[in-house]
């Protein structure tokens, strides 16, 4: 059997992770603060990396939660205000994820197209127009899972508009923002109205997916709210994760390993954009800007269901379109670049390609 | 102001956690298994220490789940086995969070008394017979929160009888059995029947709580559907906290910890029955035999939340039997003794028995 290549898990190879860094941050935060690391703390998080958090938002500390990663971050959000029947937006495609726990809560998800530069505003407000008063809508505005897209700035202000003028929250979920390795950054949407956005985030991409930490910045009502959700869940977050990450953060541990990311993934980028056009150029992307994605659109009629079979037998992993919607996507595929290297993502293409020409063959 | 002392929370003094022994841990692991620590693995947990966990209790590893802290092992369960309106069995009293999270599942909550050997196993029986089909009972067999109670080895055997025969689980809720000081061990329920039983446990008394692991052991069905809730709350718990524990245990640091914490707990809870009986010789409880609490019942008639006020002008803390019972207990409260030191006992009973006297009077 050829090397396994996985296209599927959104996760970085280790070479990028900064372990000794790691070591050392967990060293001096044992050293450091040795009571607050070891006791129970209180669901809101480790005072210090909070107050880290809420600094970075320039918002104040009574409004950051941190969490174990920033999924349960958006399962606490979600818990405390989606009720079954409520409608939920979420762009098309979204977080496989994430549409497993809105349906599991009986959401009304209605999913709005996402194009290039952002989810469809034009087709929300129609559906607004049209009565729909949804109670949130999922965005996830830069490098977007599984697209890679990343909304406006112009986008950015409509959305906002409409979530003032129409009483819902945006949720903003935001994992991918410190990877942008082309152009400009964005101002959040959390920067331009802090009480119609609540905002996640999370260090999974930055310092390391076990650690598990993640966050939520939101009104201040709201975070009291979901605080005590969290202390019946589990009393607290784990403060040794959250010590460490902390002392990573505040060493300059997290910049240089924010700037190491940022290099791999620039360049896996661009290998796989450029192998894409070489190899396999029926396929449709657009390059991403940073994140750890890319959508693949092949022509319709392309059985990517048996792509995945072909691809398989060729022991390369990619996610099926389909999974990232409520129907449809069928000829489309999501591309992780995060977790390999140059020289396995030529090979994996050209394995992709050819798996491809099977498939059209047939 | 006197300096506070607090018998209210059920944690550790920072001089009996093994601060030098964590910092060396998390460094061997983050040296030893840098790629599993940093990756997200999977909701079962870190492979090494469910490993470690299935052989303590002489299981496969498939009957383990590893997560964040044990009482979100106990959310999973109770989210996994507890409908709306199914009866579930609790000792009266019992663990406030229980309770807490029991009826906000909706649960009917029957809560049968709790003597000093244990669950009153002759009033289950009478419940059962007049009708009552609980789903679950909840127990903490050993030196339980609150009373400090150990079920006895017959109880243990009558229990599980009765579950066998009726068909409930029990849910053999245990973070303090490895807490014992005085008198000799009793098997776990979970040993005697590995059907029956679903076992809880957590590294917050042995290692540290702030380090947020615990686990569940059960059927192995019953486990697999647990862990597809856990991939659903949180993808998986933090590998990094559980890479330490896991050094921290296969080190033989866990050991030594054991043996510093019981040490201590033997002394704490020998001066509070001590400074009770002198200072405050209306005071009825039983000598705990391990773990962290002590149940005093005073007076009937006397008002424990007047009690309450009057100690925390004295700068005292404890908790209201009230707050671990349905209704009642009224003139009971609960001690803990673990993050106290002993001359902080003394000094903390002669201020009790002072508030004592002054409602008396009243």
């Amino acid at each position: 059997m050829a090397k396994p290549i996985s296209f599927a898990r959104g996760a970085p190879s280790l070479d990028i992770v900064d372990v000794e860094g790691l070591r050392s941050a967990a060293d001096r935060a044992f050293t450091a603060d040795p009571g607050r690391m070891t006791a129970y703390g209180t669901s809101v998080g480790y005072p210090p990396l909070r107050e880290w958090i809420a600094q970075r938002h320039e918002v104040p500390p009574e409004r950051v939660l941190v969490t174990n990663g920033s999924m349960q971050a958006d399962a606490f959000l979600f818990d405390a205000l989606v009720s079954p029947g409520d409608a939920v937006i979420v762009e098309r495609p979204t977080y496989d994820r994430t549409l497993l726990s809105l349906r599991a809560r009986g959401a009304d998800v209605q999913a709005v197209e996402l194009e290039a530069d952002g989810i469809d505003v034009g087709a929300l407000e129609r559906l607004l127009a049209g009565g729909l008063r949804p109670k949130l809508a999922h965005i996830i505005p830069n490098f977007q899972n599984p697209a890679g897209y990343t909304l406006s700035a112009a986008k950015r202000e409509q959305l906002l508009a409409l979530a003032q003028k129409q009483g819902f929250t945006v949720f903003e979920d935001d994992p991918y923002v410190e990877l942008r390795f082309e152009g400009s950054p964005l101002d959040s949407m959390l920067s331009l109205d802090s009480e119609t956005v609540v905002y996640a985030s999370s260090f999974s991409k930055t310092v390391c997916p076990g650690i598990r930490v993640g966050y939520l910045v939101g009104p201040e009502e709201l975070i009291a709210r979901i605080a005590k959700l969290a202390t019946g869940a589990y009393i607290s977050p784990s403060m040794v994760s959250q010590g460490i990450v902390n002392e990573f953060c505040r060493s300059g541990a997290l910049t240089r390993s924010i700037e190491t990311v940022k290099a791999a993934l620039r360049e896996r980028a661009q290998t796989l954009c450029d192998a894409l056009a070489r190899e396999l150029p029926d396929a449709r992307f657009v390059a991403p800007q940073g994140g750890y994605f890319l959508w693949v659109d092949l022509p319709a009629g392309t059985d990517v269901g048996a792509l995945f079979a072909a691809a398989a037998q060729r022991d390369v992993q990619f996610v099926k379109g389909s999974e990232f919607v409520l129907e449809g996507a069928e000829s489309s595929l999501r591309l992780a670049y995060s977790g390999v290297r140059p020289t396995e993502i030529e090979e994996g293409v050209a394995r992709l390609a050819d798996a491809y020409r099977e498939v059209r063959a047939a």
